[in-house]
């Protein structure tokens, strides 16, 4: 018998198939076939064929040359443009303003043919120093409301090249999505006094069904009622409404937790595309209480968006019980 | 400079990134490739190949035989199953209830190697009034809160079959995109005492940089904060929550205007594979005065789905004033 079931943060209803249940096996992946032949601008030594670099952790060398472990550069192709004034206007019934905003790319290592399952902890690690030093100097330009730091790995997730990266649009608003995210979050807590997310976490510890592991500061979780099959949620146990807020040591830890779990997910899915999306508490909207910063990890197994891409509505063939099953029989 | 700007119906802010424009030319399109050559269970004389019909309208033949026109089965594989109780459960923090539904295939013609835009006018208003059938029929069962009926056309845009059909699914759930429509509907209307689409088709009317065409009932145009290159809007020009309460009249109109408008999509954009959605008011919420019943159609042209998926933050290469022009441009 299929299954509805309700996101405890936006009230979104999924249903689970269970009726046209897929065994990892049963996916048809498509394998991220870039061309890695191609003349790549993120590799070392190709520093002059990126724009020049607004973050750079390096071992030797000077700006805009080898020697480096992280470089953050803006997107040559940028969605948004950094100068100028928001300029909001109306149009009759509609709302327009400029495009205003920054759009970066964190090259995360010099080593083409790597990425987060094969890199260090600690290249991952400042991987998300990186984040956040980006995300500490954008906030405090007041234009900005929200940042989404996110990942598309292989083609079929969206990515154009191959060579590790994240990317980072820093908003004049907040996303739609996170707006649903933030308003379910304040509905809970308003009528509890609770974070909606430390309670989610508290009920995955008891019922240990959806966890998928665990480390001092980590739960990786099969959400109760995911999209998409093998969806995984990175939660931190310590309350925290920004990613860019949490304590030294969560980062170390952090890595530590991505890195195991996108190893789970390329031994028990075969390496698949995946998006991997930080989410973080809008600025200017005092959520400290409200909202849980978390990572969101969605491996690209179904190979089409049908009417889902329309209507907002998923159907899920795996239940989230047995992709953490699968997830955590895949240890390494 | 890019634009942000704001659907005026849910709020959604999406990037309209005019440096990254594309031509109808720079689109990648994946050509609907299925398998053509393979047996196909939706042909007339296959019959006995799916679940017994539900409803059909033929010319001459007895049920589950030759002869008809149009075919509503239910779907094989369902998503939903239609027999059972709610069965609302709490499971902690989190919502459940069994996964009852309707799943039905209203497979459109007998004729594999046609389509909405080669159909007849006849034989495509034929289709709307199954939709409509099936609709009042389904509304009956009070367990159903939304009906979703919508059409994948090609590999690319979720369909596994080519022969002509679209699909039907009752839900005792209202989606989440459809709660954010309607939400932002009922706010529209408590403060103006006006349904926000009525007055969107007013202000396009008299702006016309987005208007792609009109007849006697019905307007179709590039909406003013598109997610996809080329999203197309069909509107009724009488306010009316519900599809299946249009008049008469309507759905031979509507039918004129879905096969044009498929006819200059086809014609601009090398018959692309697409999404038709039928956006109608939820069942029991009297939402008589605020809703605006509508279809929209996603054509498939930009590769991938990378971030947009866990964000819901849209980046759109192609202004709809831009989009509107080549469609205008497209006439038949």
């Amino acid at each position: 018998m299929p299954e509805l079931r309700k996101d405890p943060i936006t009230g979104r209803w999924v249903i689970i198939a269970t009726e046209r249940r897929k065994r990892p096996s049963d996916f048809r992946i498509d394998s991220p076939t870039l061309h890695s032949t191609r003349f790549c601008p993120f590799c070392e030594g190709h520093e002059q064929h990126t724009p020049r670099e607004v973050l750079c952790y390096r071992h030797s060398g000077g700006p805009n040359g080898p020697g480096w472990d992280v470089r953050v550069v803006p997107n040559r192709f940028p969605a948004l443009q950094v100068e100028g004034a928001l300029d909001r206007q109306g149009e009759g019934l509609f709302d327009k303003m400029s495009g205003i905003g920054a759009h970066e790319v964190i090259i995360e290592t010099p080593d083409h043919a790597s990425s987060l399952a094969t890199m260090s902890v600690v290249a991952i690690e400042r991987v998300l120093w990186a984040f956040r030093e980006r995300v500490l100097d954008l906030k405090q330009d007041h234009r900005f409301r929200y940042i989404l730091i996110f990942k598309n790995h292989g083609a079929a997730a969206g990515a154009s090249l191959e060579h590790p990266h994240s990317q980072l649009i820093a908003l004049p608003i907040v996303p739609l999505q996170m707006r649903d995210e933030v308003e379910g979050a304040r509905h809970h807590f308003a009528h509890k006094e609770r974070c909606v997310f430390c309670d989610v976490i508290r009920q995955e510890q008891e019922a240990r069904t959806r966890v998928i592991s665990e480390n001092a500061d980590f739960v990786a979780v099969a959400p109760y009622a995911p999209r998409f099959p093998f969806e995984t949620w990175v939660l931190p146990r310590r309350h925290g409404s920004n990613f860019e807020e949490a304590p030294r040591h969560e980062y170390e830890s952090l890595a530590r937790m991505l890195k195991e779990t996108l190893q789970r997910i390329n031994r028990a899915l075969l390496s698949p595309p995946f998006n991997m999306i930080m989410h973080s508490a809008p600025f200017q909207e005092g959520l400290g209480d409200v909202y849980h910063w978390h990572v969101e990890i969605m491996p690209k197994l179904t190979k089409v968006a049908g009417f889902e891409w329309g209507s907002g509505f998923y159907i899920n063939p795996t239940a989230p019980e047995e992709a953490a099953q699968v997830l955590r029989d895949a240890a390494v």
